[in-house]
């Protein structure tokens, strides 16, 4: 059965051949996750690439303070995974869980393996895709370093309203590393002017 | 003419034929930066991507208030760009400055679209380098949100003790993100112990 959310996804160009969407949508299995549950614990090995299909997850790690540091949401559409605990075959520095019910889709390793030996087009897409998380990754970076953290704040709220509007001020501010009181000050600022 | 210090960095496990190792190493152009000259200024497209043979590089943004705010650095066998602006032909948020006289392989756009058609292989040994790029700036951010501005300089001059020795203690202080004033205070308690 072709998902069309995750054919659009990565193959925006319309590359694939129908047969080829087919086959690519079969090594992919359905998840459903509900609120608050782990699909992946901090110290386990991420065996999967997961791709949203609904809902949303949060992406945070445990330093050894107890802390959580969110270093990232993942919403419909977005891909997720511990890339480092993936293809290093390590346990994983993060938790990823779910912030409300949420469906992924999940490929297994040498599911993956398969894919782009059976589809060679798949590399291409792929590899513009990871292109793609660099750019984010590297834009993430660059805000962090020139932006204060009420810029980061209004930025976010800017562009991602849907997944700002689904968390606490506590994670939110585990977000921007900052204080949750430097949050309520920032807050009660853009609320003034 | 065949670089072998391009080749095992691209292709490790030695997929490419004689004839492939040849071809690929064309599209390249080699370029000499000398001490402190830009390779790409910040307002400019990135129109290629690079990869350094010897010396260092700075990648850095000038914030709206006129600070240096260093992302990373790529010395001897990193792979370099822009690769937002290289992605979406925009201007450059990026400056990227030779620390020492330096040597690069640029390849342009063009001849990089030319190269996956001509070299199917290269898809997959490319996609897997920008796999490895993103475990790279995961681990960053990993280490930015869990660790303290000590055990952050301390793991950057254990890790990559030849390019913190090219540094002016400013540099070093852009990268932590830190003041120059807190970094002289981490660098005597290091001492201290």
């Amino acid at each position: 059965m072709i998902n069309d959310l995750l054919i659009e996804n990565i193959d925006e160009d319309g590359q694939f051949s129908k047969t080829q969407q087919e086959e690519f949508c079969a090594y992919f299995q359905q998840k459903t996750i509900t609120k608050k549950t782990f699909l992946l614990e901090q110290g386990e090995v991420c065996k999967w690439e997961g791709f949203v299909l609904d809902g949303c997850f949060r992406i945070f790690t445990i330093d050894k303070n107890g802390n959580e540091n969110t270093l990232y949401f993942a919403a419909k559409n977005w891909w997720l995974m511990d890339i480092d605990s993936f293809m290093n075959h390590k346990p994983s520095d993060l938790n990823i869980q779910a912030l409300e019910d949420s469906k992924v889709l999940l490929i297994s390793q040498k599911d993956k393996l398969t894919l782009y030996e059976s589809i060679p087009i798949a590399e291409k897409l792929f590899r513009v895709m990871f292109q793609k998380s660099i750019v984010a990754w590297q834009r993430r970076l660059v805000r962090n370093h020139s932006l204060t953290a009420k810029e980061r704040y209004a930025h976010f709220i800017g562009s991602y309203p849907e997944i700002a509007s689904k968390l606490t001020d506590r994670q939110t501010s585990s977000y921007l590393g900052i204080t949750h009181e430097f949050l309520s000050k920032i807050k009660k600022q853009l609320q003034i002017q």
